[in-house]
């Protein structure tokens, strides 16, 4: 491998320097480099791989840093970072105290705002330019390179119709591969298809918005990008360049299998061969747990519907999607779409499983409230990647959830503790029986039991279980972190003096189960993997403020900070909610 | 007035049992009859007199009940509440243990949606068209009547993209009078003008989503709009319905100051005048106080930007976008734009106050969390209508958003007791040295302070201050709740033994001074006008487990159920955060 022109550039002034017929060689070059890196370091390839040659004429042709760029959700900027300063540091991407996988303002002068949610790139990026023309700055260019899933966002056209009013230099570049992590669905995809096909009128959506349209271009056609971004640096005003990539451009097995090469662990780089993982049988993902079962029970159950938010394949839905395509749904990036839609399927009797990823209901929270809960709409929420989710880091941890949805009325919120109370919660929830909306939460990764596909059995909405008993100190514990308090209870020298709960619920908490342990034990430790502002441990304090009870309440969850990248062991260490550190706890209490 | 014909109406099935040449007198006594109640009884009057002949057409052609009819926002659903079985209780409308002001399931089966927040109609009845289809329900129709303020918010974009691949029956009516509460704003508004004047060719933004397109007709014109529904009725897959009203139709006060009369007051029902208000000074709304301190600020400061979604007047950022327009913008219904584009602007050195009302908040939750305080950018949001709203009701009370909010790293959250703190906070905020983002939340109406306009003082952050000295219990209230606190006191038989604390922020908390309030009382009381779990008492818990005080912590607040309409008084009242109520519970721990 050859990257005797890719070792030269640490900084856009340098591509700038070159000559222009240099750059397929650069685009070559930072091709092979990614592909090298992400082989065995893991990460985001196909998104990347698409926009080589866009990353490389985008700096090229303006003046970055100055000129400010915005990578929406930033999957694809790997080829930005390594071009801006950062590939001699590109392989401790996504670790601990490494590089982010996103662009991040802290990292670098290039990275001018993060990213790692969909659809904000429009938004922020008028924020600049406006910024820019109030001060004068009047040939400052800002741009906003954005995938067609992400446009279709509801973010996205808020952003794009205020632009269309104003008089700044924002240049939107629809980077129109047709996927996100899995294939676009929707109305706006279905146009861009059109349009790219010649059959749509070039009259379109988004000069009905008011933005100078050009396009569809090859985008890997670096003189015709280079080109085009050119004449658009003299056009005045909001500018829309379409272009058209390949997710995962250069390398034939990404190109072939662009959802297994979104994030395709490790692979072989010359063949793009995966890496065939250990065939020892391993616990089930959570997520497959999820997919699995609701297939399973809405096989039996008619009135089931599974709803996603452009994730068939993260959330697993992708099972019932191929078995049962008639209800089961990928709405595309929509959250708040998605919620909202669900509560409409309750009012005429349906039960919709509504999955969505712990950090994206953050985007539909007004929906939770507003739609479902003030409604009582019993809709079933199942949020994967709940708690630490590991190296995509601060943007993407769902450790806000339990707080944020605990103070909404008529909600029950529930944490399974192993993938068989998952299942048992989910068969719960379609019983027909539910008097109010659920939330189911579980994290990303796999779970602890092999023999995970039990029969079912139903669970008592709002009660705990004693998973050990002892007379010293109640540990309650909501969820997998359970597991923690397990290993640390272990390690005490005399476990058996320590009790441990599953609460299983958050809300409505078991008070009669409280009762009992504040009448038993003095000292009483919660833990959680969530935060612990507002979080399950407040719930407690509350009730034993309520009851006036004088225990000794100790809390253990994640501290009031934004939690970085790493692996979840490592992040768990971090934030003392390790099972050493629980363990030292108890200990500490027991002296 | 005569309303014999109006008089016989209590279901659709009576209007669809008239001639159509009945339907206009049908329309002109409905008219009269909503002015004549809201005249007296107060409430939204415009949006409703705009869609008087739409909605006797709509239950004319439509088999409502049984066909699903979803009012968008529902300021405009008086006529189909009338209509519909509720003209006897309409002068109950918005008041305690009334009617709701906006359409509710528990209300009436003609009321398929509960709706209060912009935007979601298209998603609620897509979720029930899909439902009738995988039913079987073929010719079952849904319908959804949204405003061209409304339609141009994102999660309208995200059902437009989902409806228009799906073959449901759903039929969404554009109902297009270029206004919200405010005019409306943005490309799409543009967009819609161009179509009406017959500049823009029929191809449209709409059909590009897949529907089927027909208008612009005069929303006025029975004839019209029967045939055209008529006609609909009959066209398979999702449809698109662009009428043209104008807002306050039939009284021309109304007709010609759209937003004073959304929702005026008491007026003359003859004339249309409206009932002059005393003219007794009273103290500020506290709306005026933030209004008219950002202009005061900004002309100082020429780094200090507003941003309104859609609220210029109910903000009272009209002020700013009056005098200084370059720095002044009201983005439309796009809370999660605002947001990010608030965050682009701090980017670049500007210093935004997004103001927003705490209820729709939640609409831009995500952003709060990932573009603004996940960057630790100092974004400057004022919360207005937080607590409780008043006659608004469920939808619209601001109670959540302390719980909320606190879980957020790096964020600042103030409330200030008067008129005088809100303005020297948002001083202190625009002084430059502001290292977090801020929220600072207050409530709807007016404040106490007839001479609120004093020289500002810098407020220290995170720090509380002793309204009263006393030794035998200490009060902790945040807010304007504190006045109810104060009144509480005064009610004991020996005031002075009580301590009240006016804590300011809940965070960061002043944990000094809670150290001392700790060690120095044995008896704790919080009080706030936000809801128990999660919220400001809850952050007292936390602090006195975390540091392991035993004092008794009594919380007052919102308990956890949704707080339904009628006046802040009576809801105050309801909820035991009165000042009565307080009293008692202090009198109570001093026994």
């Amino acid at each position: 491998m050859s990257s005797d022109l890719l070792k030269t550039i640490n900084s856009s002034e340098e591509i700038r320097r070159l000559d222009s017929r240099q750059l397929p060689q650069l685009a070559k070059e930072l091709r092979e480099f990614i592909i090298k890196i992400v082989a065995t370091k893991e990460g985001h390839l196909g998104a990347s791989l698409g926009v080589i040659e866009l990353t490389i004429a985008i700096h090229y042709v303006f003046n970055t840093p100055e000129d400010l760029l915005i990578w929406d959700v930033g999957h694809q900027a790997y080829g930005h970072k390594i071009l801006t300063g950062r590939r001699e540091i590109f392989d401790t991407n996504r670790q601990l105290h490494g590089i982010s996988g996103f662009p991040k303002r802290e990292e670098s002068e290039y990275d001018v705002f993060g990213v790692g949610h969909s659809s904000t790139s429009i938004s922020a990026a008028l924020g600049m330019a406006i910024a820019s023309q109030l001060k004068g700055e009047y040939s400052k260019q800002h741009i906003a390179v954005i995938g067609d899933a992400s446009i279709a966002s509801g973010m996205a056209f808020e952003g794009l119709n205020h632009a269309g009013v104003t008089s700044t230099n924002l240049l939107v570049i629809l980077n129109d591969n047709a996927i996100g992590i899995d294939p676009s669905v929707g109305a706006l995809k279905q146009y861009l298809t059109n349009v790219k096909k010649g059959t749509q009128k070039q009259d379109n959506i988004f000069e009905a918005l008011n933005f100078d349209y050009s396009g569809p271009i090859d985008g890997h056609n670096l003189p015709q990008l280079i080109s085009e971004l050119e004449r658009l640096k003299t056009v005045k005003g909001p500018k829309f360049l379409h272009v058209i990539t390949k997710k995962g451009k250069g390398l034939k097995q990404a190109e072939d299998n662009q959802v297994t090469y979104h994030a395709p662990g490790k692979f072989d780089a010359e063949t793009g061969e995966l890496v065939s993982k250990s065939s020892v049988k391993q616990p089930p993902k959570y997520q497959d747990v999820f997919g699995l079962t609701i297939l399973e029970l809405a096989k039996k159950n008619k009135l089931i519907i599974g709803i996603t938010p452009a994730m068939p394949t993260g959330s697993s839905l992708k099972y019932m999607m191929e078995e049962i395509p008639d209800r089961a749904f990928d709405v595309g990036i929509a959250e708040q779409h998605a919620v909202t839609l669900a509560a409409g399927m309750v009012t005429q009797g349906y039960i919709p499983f509504c999955n969505i990823y712990s950090t994206f209901l953050q985007r539909a929270y007004d929906q939770v409230i507003h739609d479902v809960a003030l409604q009582n709409l019993p809709v079933i929420f199942c949020l994967d990647r709940a708690g630490i989710v590991g190296q995509d880091g601060a943007t993407h941890h769902g450790v806000f959830d339990l707080a944020y949805l605990r103070c909404i009325p008529n909600l029950i919120i529930f944490a399974p503790r192993n993938e068989v109370e998952l299942r048992n919660m989910m068969y719960t929830s379609q019983l027909g029986k539910l008097k109010h909306p659920i939330v189911i939460r579980y994290p990303r990764g796999r779970g602890v039991t092999l023999d995970w596909k039990q029969p079912f059995n139903e669970i008592k909405i709002g009660t705990g279980i004693q998973l050990q008993t002892g007379d010293k100190i109640a540990i309650l514990s909501i969820g997998t972190i359970s597991r923690n308090c397990t290993e640390a209870i272990k390690l005490l020298p005399e476990p058996q003096i320590v009790s441990h709960y599953d609460m299983r619920f958050v809300k409505p908490l078991d008070e009669t189960l409280l009762h009992t342990i504040f009448n038993s034990y003095e000292t009483i430790v919660t833990v959680e993997e969530g935060c612990i502002k507002g979080g399950f441990g407040s719930s407690i304090l509350e009730f034993a403020s309520q009851y006036n009870y004088k225990n000794t309440v100790k809390l253990i969850g994640i501290p009031d900070e934004f939690i970085e990248h790493g692996l979840v062991e490592e992040l768990q260490l971090d934030c003392q909610i390790d099972s050493q550190n629980i363990y030292k706890i108890i200990l500490n209490f027991l002296k």
